[in-house]
């Protein structure tokens, strides 16, 4: 429960579709569950077409409208600009908003390229040393189940980590009369399958684990090269519908990748499994609200993969919501990245994933492009200097 | 997406506890996502602790705090009275609000007895004549999976009707140090599982099928008669643990029914099994967002249940949420109920389901009883005038 | 293993259809795998109709046929009757062959009638004095998953126990097309699903618990009253296809039971669910090789349904067959029940379950048939003065 | 049902362990239950401990023993030669046997170089033209969810192949501790989880979609590197305890596959799922009579993935055994092996999968031992002269 008089902080949200619902959501989430020592207040809404940026204004409660988002920035009774643009824009807008000493939510992927996420990493770095705050938008961190995951690596329950078996699957493409969006433009998008969907299972396996992908080989594949135009005419698919990749984790672990829009069925399959030397963990987003756990020091008569319904008071993030049994939806995890960012604000920390841990998500990408353009030839992901050490962190 | 310029209703609540949480995340979805006609506006809410209810107000932007319902009622700022206290104040809020000319939502069960539940379902009856709307909280009807349920009954995808398989499964009370909280207590609650979550199976029953429980054989059980009271020494539970009954439905089908709180390890197990001679459906809470339907007529090799991930945007209120296998929560039910209620009264038409629903589950109720305690006699359900023909409901 | 010079005994089967080919595949397994004290040995077959009888020895290793069971019971090279006929043969054939001297396994139903039940357990227990046994074909009871929920239920792991849930659901009569056989016929069979499929789940209530089914209330159910005949025309249906009841154990807890043929899609779907306080056990025959243990005292974040796949050579039976992994079918479980039963012989001890065992269940599906004949009314089970102390047996 | 009269063939058996047990009751299996037009006569198992021989022999019916292969390949009465030993014995056994004129079965691998393989394809081809025929045991294609997914696929139910996820994940490794055996010597196994598991998943791949693997990119490790010997000290594992790589198939789809021992809590999960523009088919072997199929051509509101339970009559095998519902297990798919080869020699056609499939697989495991040694560069699998065209094969 916030205590009467908890401080505000006005939200300055840039970009209104898909993710602008879902961010709008969990700004209101975090503020009537998650009771954050700061109290989010929607500020202002930053779209180009003021109509359609009132209309989402006036079903979410922002309560007023920009069309630039400069002038976003510029408001005084906005501290925190929040990020829901295409890859394409984020280093511009999230750059000036932490020079302007704005705390930033940045969507993922960080940036449509290592320089620009580099140049940002750069950025935050500087901010920080100001106070300011930047964090990167992998919100499957904050699903319970994958946060309860994390604490029991953290914990050691797997023991030494031999294999991470992680993929994404969708299957939004595999009708070939799917249309060309800017998503299958690579001048727009950075990437297809890979940027949108890989990077978050790399930024998963580097959080579960707590380990970088030091190297990978990789495969990439467009099996639809052309698609209709919405205006007529058909046009050329210039990113990957599917990617494929193995890869090494620092500490030995055997990896295993893949990303693709072409699973007919699996909907928003992203299976994530980890098997170490004392147990085992698997997950399904398509059944977000469970964790599966295999106890290998158990008795051998009562051994086998435990199905967690991650909805106990004890989970993190489940006391501020429903009894044991009631599930939590797609929505929810930001309201819980939302209010995190907000405790590491208000109690002067820094949040994570950081932008430093966006950077090397988009090495890891980089070096899996590079790799299938040289026949799958194995390919070190470059240092990343700006890492800083990472240390376990318990979701609340 | 609303219109510019849709009218708005100013919705006063009762209650501000675990279901007020969720009836005022319930109206927030409904504004943001579902579009209603009828926009709401969170005007007042109403609970006896002025502090305790303004922090709640503060958290989900209720506009003012009141400390009596009378005075909530009588506003004229308030069209509709939302009411989320025990059952026991039930009557008596919601013929007033009615009588007041308020459309009125009330959260199940209907009341603590069918005398009550008459006496409402008589009130909703003289108030529709004046255009007033009243609707019985069922709230799982609004859950997407048996939505679609009832529209492929609806549809006669099952044929003709054999089995029904309804339980509603909880472990709360497993432990024997657990509490005698009010819930316990047969003046407060009026009964114990029965009430509280056997409701729920008899409704959507009823509400599946689209028939109704003609007769039943009960038994009901309270396994642990002894409780601690939270000040010390203890008290006498006196509702029952658990209620199993056998029941057969207007068009011959024979159901069984069973609501506990003592099944260690199934924590909001609402399951519904559906057979008929042309195919079954398979439902349960724990997995909210799937349903299973068996396909009799389909070829012999390939027949099996279909595990139906109900995202999609062709699903019943998917279409204003995410993309598919991006699942919904709880509380979503609760935007959708809120959302279907604004429809109704905006566009002149009965909400379901009616207090006379409410009152029909509450006569099954009172037979499950009356046969427990005839040594588990077969008993009537005895006939309900009010009721008004039922039509297949194809939820939007 | 079996050491060489292991013992013979000669098996002498009577009926070869569907329970014919199991049994014969069970005591080859047994042989093969299961290394009894007592080595079977496939000495003959009996059959009316010796050109089909022959035809079954042939392609399953029996050395020789019979067409007369007396016949078979006179021969000296076999020492154990196998009965795998209808259930109003079996009072007839196993008294004859007890008082033969011969050992005997019968297939369930025991019987047709609480009468033939109990002179069968008498001649049991008459012939158990001069070293005789008996024993009741629940093969279920050798399902290793079930056998381990025993083990479990045996071990305390449950506490006290609450409730069972016990179903046993088939859909082969869905098709109001299907032909009248004499499965169908009140005189040949007893009883439709109840005496069939509700005996196997009466019986594993009373085996996984340890405890008898005290009382029930009852309805049964002909949903098809006229089919088909095979030679044209159509008669009746004189027994039940479904049939559902609550039950009482003598321990306290609940339980609901329900057998029935017209669950479409649903195969052979054993279910078993049982609820104590420490925890819960959940199987279905239709993964057969799986058991789900909850153990409500485990840590609440790692707690949960362990899917156990009962594989291990730390499970019964198991680590006579493959490796971890390798799932049993059907017919292992007569290989168990064939080795077990030898075993007893071997040993000197009574088989379990009994003749006795065998009765019970009878006395429960009478009880059954008179609550449904009395509306459902409440129906104390008839002591069973035959039975004796059960111990709890740790399946091998 | 075979008709009386049915010709018969002298069985003989190399090998007495693991793989001769589950090839006898394959034998036994197929004479009961699926009545091939030649009926197996056991007529001798080799080993070279006449004890233990004798032991197997005893239990599972073998008329005699041997105890040099040679001896058994020369018996009159035996006419076809089962080979249950280890890879590096092959090729000797089995081009003996064929120039001998005797039908072959050899357990998989084919062999443990590509050079073996190919001398025995082509000793298979030679003896071919004299009426002999050869069979590589790769018996998960007779596993009858399997079957049945290659009837699917191979009418185009899945539509233009995108993707196949093949793994065969196991742990018995997992524990640093279990000692060093042959099947951890390169010398012996020909190589580790590659060869043993790996093999299967890549015939599986190119079995259920009629194509071959065109190229690869791997990865291979070894997590320990040190093991106790069964009489101290320790020893040195020399083959892969995990090998990952990425394929491509003749068509184009897009291929991952992964082998290992050190997947803690899988002990046979044999995982295949296959992607196509018109449906997806996903299989565990660890639940064997299930096969999920997605048939992207359903009706948006009811489409998802059916779980067949592989157990109909309609289906592949499934006639010859038991009811709807009753499982079949590991050694089933033995007994359709056996035959399925009986059925093709009595009937004049080649089996499947030929020596010359055995091969092909061979040189998919080289490709990727080549590809792990070159940095994962990509490695094209050799055109394979020897392979026939495919025709889709209906299982019966």
């Amino acid at each position: 429960m916030s205590h009467p008089g908890t401080p505000e902080i006005g939200i300055g949200m840039v970009g209104y579709a898909f993710m602008g619902a879902a961010h709008s959501q969990g700004w209101r989430g975090a503020r009537g569950f998650l009771a954050p020592p700061l109290r989010p207040r929607l500020a202002a809404l930053a779209g180009r077409d003021r109509r359609a940026a009132t209309e989402v204004a006036e079903r979410f409660d922002w309560a007023e409208v920009e069309t630039d988002w400069r002038a976003l920035i510029a408001r005084e009774d906005v501290g925190l600009i929040d990020i829901c643009t295409p890859g394409d824009t984020h280093a511009e807008i999230a750059i000036a908003a932490l020079e302007a000493g704005k705390h930033v939510l940045c969507e993922k992927p960080l940036a449509n390229s290592v320089a620009e996420a580099r140049a940002m990493a750069e950025a935050a770095a500087a901010a920080r040393a100001r106070g300011v705050r930047a964090m990167a938008g992998f919100t499957y961190r904050r699903v319970p189940a994958l946060a309860l995951a994390r604490q029991l690596v953290a914990e050691g329950r797997l023991g030494t980590l031999r294999h991470v078996r992680a993929r994404y699957l969708q299957d939004w493409l595999t009708d070939p009369g799917a249309p060309l969006t800017w998503r299958l433009r690579r001048e727009r998008a950075g990437s297809g399958a890979l940027g949108d969907i890989g990077a978050h299972i790399v930024d998963l396996t580097q959080y579960l684990t707590g380990e970088h992908v030091a190297g990978v080989a990789a495969v990439t594949e467009t099996f639809v090269r052309e698609r209709p135009l919405p205006d007529g005419g058909t046009g050329e698919v210039t990113v990957d519908d599917a990617t494929a990749f193995l890869g090494r984790l620092a500490g030995g672990a055997l990896a295993t990748f893949e990303a693709t829009r072409f699973a007919a069925g699996r909907k928003n399959a992203l299976r994530i499994e980890l098997n170490g030397s004392d147990g085992s963990l698997a997950f399904d987003f398509e059944e977000m609200n469970v964790l599966h756990f295999y106890d290998a020091t158990a008795h051998p008569s009562t051994r086998g993969f435990t199905r967690i319904q991650v909805t106990e008071p004890e989970h993190p993030y489940l006391g501020a919501w429903w009894p044991p049994g009631h599930g939590l939806g797609y929505e929810h995890a930001f309201a819980h990245q939302a209010a995190d960012l907000l405790t590491a604000i208000a109690t002067g920390r820094d949040p994570e994933p950081s932008f430093a841990d966006g950077l090397r998500v988009q090495q890891v990408l980089a070096a899996v492009e590079e790799s299938a353009a040289r026949g799958s030839a194995w390919t070190e992901v470059a240092p990343a200097p700006l890492a800083r050490p990472r240390t376990p962190e318990a979701a609340r």
